[in-house]
């Protein structure tokens, strides 16, 4: 998935609650709705948009569907993330330098 | 900035590009625009929904408008994947441990 996939999915606040929700243990899609005062149908919607992201699995038991999250993602962004920063940083840096050689 | 607020502005393969260029030093609107071949106008307005969550800021020198990266949303973010991660892997380490026990 790219970051920006895998951050729209993110860039909703019920769905990054839902993730918050997930990293404590599986749950089901009508646990998942109860804090967010929402119906199933768009529960099951929010979810929808996570596992298509990658962000999280169904299964279905019965007639419960359970959901967890899937470690990947969090790989994926994370590493984004820290060589986005790195690059930064050494761009910083050089920065600096620079300016250090024009000082007087 | 909520990480639903962070996610929601690199949620977008323009945006995202645009961070990732940025990473490598600050730039200029037009600079940030040309890969993209989209108008001035259209990356003002992706450079205006980084600057209102944080991840980038603008100084205008003359008529050159220069944005660079700020350090605090990389931060927040990593942060709050790191410790989803934590609870998620601890929670799986508890189901294990469960899982463990319930066996003969």
């Amino acid at each position: 998935m790219t970051v920006a996939v895998l951050c729209a999915a993110l860039g909703d606040p019920t769905r990054a609650a839902m993730v918050e929700r997930l990293s404590r243990g599986p749950a089901s899609i009508s646990e998942l709705a109860a804090p967010h005062a929402m119906t199933l149908t768009a529960a099951r919607k929010h979810v929808g948009v996570l596992v298509d992201a990658g962000w999280v699995e169904r299964r279905k038991r019965g007639r419960v569907v359970t959901c967890r999250l899937r470690p990947e993602p969090f790989g994926e962004l994370e590493g984004w993330l820290t060589d986005r920063r790195a690059f930064w940083t050494s761009a910083l840096g050089r920065l600096g330098a620079v300016l250090d050689e024009e000082q007087p």
